[in-house]
């Protein structure tokens, strides 16, 4: 096998968004508010959950819902219809969220009184990861067709959720993806994470994430 | 249904890079390299995508690939295997490739003489699309799983590729995925857009996709 040459690019460092972003988070937990950073690859499945999650928690939690995405309106429509306070963020061409973003967007939603915000992120493994929002708790979803080698591709991702949710399980006989492999690789990141195997169409392994919303949310 | 309420987050603005990318764009051409940027999600199957190309096209073109990745050097070794010239390109967290940092990998890449280079850019459907890279041509993937809306929600992405390959068209009877409704998607998006449905792991499609290739590179 040829060896493979490695060109080093540069990288960024954003020191004020760290401190912003600890501002709002001890900000949230005085007001009593937990918000949680969705984030994902495109098409893994985050507006979905978000909706089987709602449907299970809204009886018990006042929950508002911040949909960001670049240019449409798709999948704030879509939570709308579930009856909780959904809006819109448009980030104007920007891959992430920072803290100050996420603030505009939680001044918007918080007019009435709310015990749990969901930030579903812009659909990137990458930026989303790099920007603190300033979030309680970090999730992420990986479907089973991106593959379980994606810990290793998008380490920073992994390393700063809290829970990984295994999306799409219904197809793992289609992919070749090792649930054991997967889930090594996500520790190897992040030995602290919980990993939840899910289906959002069908409903499987929803208890076990709304548990783990339930314990953290208390 | 309840109205959604937008809020509108801040862009920016890369002119200096659209130069540097017209700049680089006429130098390759002017030394008869073929430039191809590859753009997808991550997962959607470029790697596999590219391994299938090569092997289709390297006895008829001088071949060289650029794997554009944050951390790892998975990608590289797979392409290294073909036996084409390969290298890897750590972005250092960053999320995209402009033209500085493709006209690095190009000087790492070209000591030897090539007729046909690809990047695979990170994956990413965001970020990339705002930054031209100088090639000659920009195609991307999109696989079944991630759904046939995504060209609602990544607009710009959709807009600046030549072509367009569906992948893994093998599931597409386990998912919601109308290929009709994908194609008018795109092509509201891009009118200009080619749009090939493939099938990289059975090799579905991918004549057309060389052929595509082969057409544009002469």
């Amino acid at each position: 096998m040829e060896k493979v040459r490695v060109v080093e690019l540069k990288k960024s460092i954003f020191e004020d968004n760290d401190r912003e972003a600890e501002k709002l988070r001890n900000e949230l937990k005085e007001r009593g508010i937990f918000l949680l950073n969705l984030m994902s690859s495109p098409g893994s499945g985050k507006t979905t959950t978000l909706i089987r999650t709602i449907g299970a928690l809204k009886d018990e939690y006042r929950i508002g819902v911040m949909e960001a995405d670049i240019d449409s309106d798709v999948d704030a429509k879509k939570i709308s219809q579930t009856g909780v306070v959904s809006i819109q963020l448009h980030t104007g061409g920007m891959c992430h969220l920072d803290a100050g973003m996420t603030r505009q967007g939680l001044e918007e939603l918080t007019e009435g009184e709310i015990d749990l915000a969901i930030l579903e992120n812009v659909g990137n493994l990458v930026c989303p990861a790099e920007f603190d929002t300033g979030a309680t708790k970090n999730a992420m979803i990986l479907s089973v067709p991106e593959g379980d080698d994606k810990p290793l591709k998008y380490p920073l991702m992994f390393s700063i959720c809290d829970v990984v949710l295994i999306n799409k399980i219904d197809v793992l006989p289609y992919f070749d993806f090792d649930m054991e492999k997967c889930r090594q690789n996500i520790l190897l990141r992040n030995p602290k994470a919980a990993i939840i195997p899910i289906c959002a169409k069908t409903g499987e392994g929803m208890e076990q994430w709304t548990d783990w919303l339930r314990t953290h949310l208390q």
